[in-house]
């Protein structure tokens, strides 16, 4: 049973020092490398690390072709402004061509998990010959797997799979006591730009949770461009989290008087302290028009957008 | 080309006068029959036709099992009052068997038309005798036929197809000049009672049209249960139609803490006057999360409700 640090107990200050230390104490003089998402989580991981290690911890941006638009330049270009290189991995074509023909979320998820580890980062790693992997593993994540949810890539450790024998590495986990809003906290006081540690959280398996049905190229581009309008549309709403969730079951539509049978988006935006409990955030209702508009006009083959009004639970926040 | 007439022009003392004419005109001292679905077109039409011919239209209803909760009583019910008698034809287990293993919307509608001209409606009418077949089609069913859109099941004429030939019968179509609203008008002007003119349309595939993929049984049960609540709730928000459309796409939720992957529902409520054209209601956000979270209780299955957010066109009114 881990114990949780509320936001109301956490001193940043001096759990950042405690933090930096443990790591530092566990490192030795050895090496240690960690996986870069962008997400608050692991860019407050690696933060911590480097203010621990220097230059002994290794970061790496894996680019797994399930991101948002140009998501790896821009996150390496928020940590060269604190002096920490970033290594962008393209594995792209490993991760596309281990999920053709998968439909099942869970089969999705495990394709992206295990292409991740065992083959991308598991190859990084070895050729690393770092022992120590850091990792942003937070309450809610055990919380969620424990009770058999979603399974995260980052738990293995609470799942009792011993990671040192699963993988040959050693698991760091400095944020497990906290939750989203605690990390951001710690982010903050670590000096992370805001726009960076209030970024909106993104899923491990990026755009491919946001796509019900196979993933393909195509349907990557088409999440992908239905993300960034919203994303650009509710960047001030002030909400916890908004996604664009591409179907694939298909609707009737309308065209240039000709029958469109098209697909559609369902947009999600949520308010939300710590992930644990979710409502749907009420936008106007001039915005969620507009966001269909957009949507529609800009991302071919969208006929229809819906927004989510159900909450978490007995919804998740995330729909695969 | 049909001459349109518009509600502006409508006078519906000369317009029921004349149609009651041309109809008792066509038939002469035949007999008629016509199929009503309890919509506002067929209604129409049903008065018209009695008002014309008396016991010499027969009208029937036939129970296709894709219908609302207790649809051909309620109907037949309205229309006893007006001495009309409407004779229920039982033909649940022929539709649901034709429609068995199907998933594509087209050969859904097809299924349904085949089996409800070709073989329930039309045994019926050989049966019966009858040589003239009245029905309540209106002017934005052949636009949207000419267009591609939608295959309506009472354009057979206007596809080119003769009807004599193909079913034994003539169609008389009294409301073809007319859209919704003037039809509305008619209804009204023949007396009507306005808890039946002004009920919400309900298409003619009924249920089946409201749900994605197979219809079964059981997902028809979904569907009906999702309807109920949302007609309820939405008796009185001044929509020009809503409804609950059943998605094959599973959505992962939870329950009692446990992954529970699982249906969703979306809702599609519509301001428009003629169906043409049409938008998302406002609705208060706390009815859409009220709409929500009666659903999730009281359908079993249902993880997750979305509401549309897009205007026809690109979106048409129905989503299958």
């Amino acid at each position: 049973m881990i114990k949780e640090i509320t936001t109301k107990e956490l001193n940043t200050g001096s759990f950042i020092e405690e933090k930096v230390k443990e790591i530092s104490d566990t490192v030795g003089t050895g090496i240690a490398i960690n996986a870069l998402s962008g997400g608050v989580d692991s860019s407050t991981v690696t933060m911590l690390g480097h203010k621990a290690l220097g230059n002994r911890l290794r970061t790496v941006f894996i680019q797994n072709g399930l991101m948002r638009e140009n998501e790896p330049e821009k996150v390496a270009g928020f940590f060269r402004e604190f002096g920490i290189h970033v290594e962008i991995i393209d594995a792209k074509d490993e991760f596309l061509s281990a999920l053709k023909g998968i439909t099942d979320p869970e089969k999705k998820r495990e394709a992206i998990t295990e292409t991740f580890y065992s083959k991308v980062f598991g190859r990084i790693v070895k050729e690393s010959g770092a022992r120590f992997l850091l990792q942003g593993t937070i309450l809610t994540d055990i919380d969620e797997t424990v009770a058999g949810i979603k399974r995260q890539h980052n738990v293995f450790a609470q799942l009792g799979i011993d990671p040192q024998e699963a993988f040959g590495y050693q698991i760091i986990e400095p944020l497990i006591q906290l939750r989203k809003d605690g990390v951001r906290m710690i982010g903050k006081a670590l000096g992370l730009p805001s726009e960076m540690f209030d970024r909106i959280p993104f899923p491990g398996p990026a755009l491919a949770a946001r796509i019900i049905g196979e993933v393909t190229g195509e349907r990557l581009e088409t999440a992908r461009k239905a993300t960034m309008v919203v994303e650009k549309m509710l960047k001030n709403s002030g909400a916890f989290q908004y996604m664009a969730i591409l179907h694939q079951d298909r609707v009737t539509g309308i065209r240039d008087k000709k029958r469109d049978f098209g697909q559609q988006i369902e947009i999600r935006c949520w308010d939300s302290v710590d992930a644990r409990t979710a409502s749907p955030t009420n936008l106007p209702f001039e915005t969620l028009k507009n966001l269909a508009a957009a949507i529609i006009s800009e991302v071919p083959g969208i006929v229809s957008v819906t927004y989510n009004i159900a909450s978490k639970p007995p919804s998740t926040i995330e729909a695969v």
